[in-house]
């Protein structure tokens, strides 16, 4: 048997299996799926793939996906701001919000510290994050990187720099799964987490 | 708790479950992942999907997608051109050559007659796979349209429309589940099916 399939379609075959859980066999069901019985499902999603990627901005307050300039959150003034959670990535925060145990503010890495990927405190500009937290108005830094070993050494570095600070610096507490990822974690054991949060 | 993802995110979001099988909470996965993690893949995925939508042409002679006017299967002259298997869609196509099954030619009828949906046989041209049977080539046309109402009313129809001629009509057997879909049975299933083909 030859394999008569186009090329173009071989193709978005190909590009289908970027998606998470997505093997070759339901990247063809999808890619056939969205040819013969949703094509304008297909452009739509082409279309806010490009938006995303093009027009999403990052908060400046908080670094987290936003529309506009300061994002909603940060503006929020029911918000207790003086408490500030630190994360890595977007879907940590969104993970953090679903769990509901902080009231507070967020601050988004978009990174970690990865010494073995040549990644140091300056190229996730951690400078500007104690900037912030020392900002006057913050008085407890709550650590949720991830209890992955950069999440680690990113948590490390940022209580080192806040040591000689007034502000109250805690990390999540170990109930996390160890290796375990905020993104993927339940909210139960996450929000369990956030309580028996400690003191660094 | 306020929902803070931006619209655009919320849209893409939206847009990702048009895909089968990705519910709410995939979506977002997804989406995270892409945005994260795999900016590259995400913006090949919009423009594989926009080339698929705009690009891919539909083969002259059989219907199937192709990147040319005449597929490479159509102009394969390894292929059994006495027999003509018509399916209702590409992705069935697709399904029978994995099933390796049959070494004739194909026509894909983009379609299947649907009273209830006011879908007649002019709708889907059948005349066009009329000519094409009786072009002096042909001597068996196997209806490989699916076992659902629309399928089984498609392939009386086309049987009927070709009774007077001296072309041989079969039908895949019934050993396909019943309301089963050809792009979603086992390939052995399939296999059996044609072997057992009846005349009509
Ligand atoms: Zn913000
Ligand atoms: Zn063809």
């Amino acid at each position: 048997m030859k394999d008569s399939t186009p090329s173009i379609l071989n193709e978005l075959i190909d590009s289908l299996k970027c998606l998470p859980g997505v093997g070759p066999k339901s990247a063809q069901r999808m890619a056939y799926h969205l040819l013969q019985r949703d094509q304008k499902g297909a452009r739509r999603l082409a279309f806010s793939l490009n938006m995303a990627l093009d027009g999403l901005k990052q908060c400046k307050r908080c670094n987290n996906y936003s529309d506009t300039e300061v994002c909603e959150l940060c503006l929020d003034a029911d918000r207790d701001a003086t408490k500030l959670c630190v994360v890595e990535m977007p879907a940590d925060l969104n993970r953090m919000e679903q769990a509901k145990c902080h009231s507070g503010l967020y601050y988004v890495l978009q990174g970690k510290i990865s010494p073995l990927d040549g990644i140091g405190p300056d190229d996730i500009q951690i400078d500007r994050l104690l900037t912030r937290a020392k900002d006057g108005i913050v008085e407890e830094v709550i650590l949720a990187t991830n209890y992955t070993a950069e999440g680690e050494a990113t948590a490390y570095y940022i209580s080192e720099m806040l040591k000689r600070s007034s502000i109250l610096v805690t990390r999540i507490s170990r109930g996390m799964p160890v290796g375990g990822e905020l993104e993927y974690v339940d909210t139960g054991t996450l929000a369990q987490s956030v309580y028996e949060r400690k003191t660094l």
